[in-house]
């Protein structure tokens, strides 16, 4: 739970594939915004047609009246002019996007540090600008064949906890169904 | 937990390979039944010497007395028809058999809602026929190179989400150890 | 949570791979030896880089003052001469040792039985040894194309459920922040 008084301006959102993870985030987004504008931060790109069906479908799911911002890399800096409720969505499709343009992992962990960096000076006590982000958790099959799966499953794992450390409020989504982690 | 007054009549229980789920569903069930009659739905189909094994298995670890209803596909009508307590393991391998016969990914997640529907017309304020349903997590590991295997964890992960939506309770086991999700 | 007057003398820490299970069993330990010695149990065997980088990297963040005691297969005796905190990292690499072997799967589940044996007999009402066990989850994805991998979730599965069975208290950790099991 919160502390009382601490504005819970960044949450973490994290669960596997279908787990409802990305619905539960649009929900405490659009609760936190009163129904209001959020601004959406897709790290999505569409690179065959599987993934362009998915990003038209999460679209056609999201409240209208949403703005959405693209931004596959500097997500930080996207951040940084963002008013009032932002979600990103996601972590995960971030960090590959950043390992498939050749970032070492210590660029990409720094690059989740901005980012926790950014949403510390965008909130504060007298103005609340909250952040959610989403995140995947893809550690808990047997371990990879496959080196670079290795290394994603790593690195991806090192941005979780960064993020989800400096959160003031996480969850995991099971089956659609939302569990308090902090 | 449910709500005062609000009958346990559909409760789910998921979990990884070896988690105790399905143990814990039997022991549920049991204590639902007061140690009476438990009808089980069986949804494996043995197509080899490892399935069959495991099926083996799972028949002699069940209570004796309980009534065992093998159905792969058309569960919804299996359970029409059964009084008290019933146990369906599991949603994942009757996913998995949709999926085999050529069911549409719609198909398979109305056939879920079917249930679902049965459910609600067998038990109801005056009468308890509890459903304990079964199902598997697959979606939090790295994502499979396999498309069927990415179809099969996206659809299942909508079927859970049905389901799981729908129970007045629902576990996550780990270890063997069961999380109360709602 | 334990039972008031209940030694907390067997700990069950699980988690995906780069959870923070580690880190967090060892800050465990660390608490209940006061800041004293922890005798740290290595099961991790380096038969590539790859695995004697991750081995050097845990090891560099271990506190000063640790014992480490390398024992990849019989960690039971191992145990047995060991005086105050205990901390065994992880069960996972030791089912794998063992199953490398050539241990049966019934030999695999004994030796685990065993472990909590000895566990038994070290703690007790009036002497506080306590054992902290990492172990991994990885029955949460896809079913494994491999027979091997399915053996070993099998296994690992069982006696996971084994050890956390038998623990007075027991842990998930997801993204960093742990989840009480019981």
């Amino acid at each position: 739970m919160n502390k009382p008084g601490l504005i819970p301006d960044l949450i973490y959102v994290t669960g596997g594939a279908r787990s409802g993870k990305s619905r539960f985030a649009e929900r405490r987004a659009d609760e936190l915004a009163g129904g209001g504008q959020v601004t959406y931060l897709a790290t999505a790109q569409a690179f065959d047609p599987e993934m362009t069906e998915r990003i038209g479908r999460h679209r056609a799911d999201r409240p209208k009246g949403w703005h959405t911002l693209e931004e596959p890399l500097n997500v930080p800096a996207a951040l940084e002019g963002v008013q009032g409720v932002a979600l990103l969505d996601c972590l995960s499709l971030w960090v590959s996007n950043l390992m498939l343009r050749g970032d070492s992992d210590a660029a990409i962990v720094q690059a989740a540090h901005d980012l926790i960096h950014v949403q510390g000076r965008r909130s504060g006590p007298l103005t609340v600008h909250p952040l959610i982000v989403v995140s995947n958790e893809v550690g808990l099959g047997i371990v990879p064949d496959n080196a670079l799966a290795r290394r994603y499953r790593d690195t991806l794992g090192w941005v979780n906890q960064a993020v989800a450390g400096a959160s003031s409020e996480a969850w995991l989504a099971v089956s659609g169904l939302p569990m308090r982690l902090k």
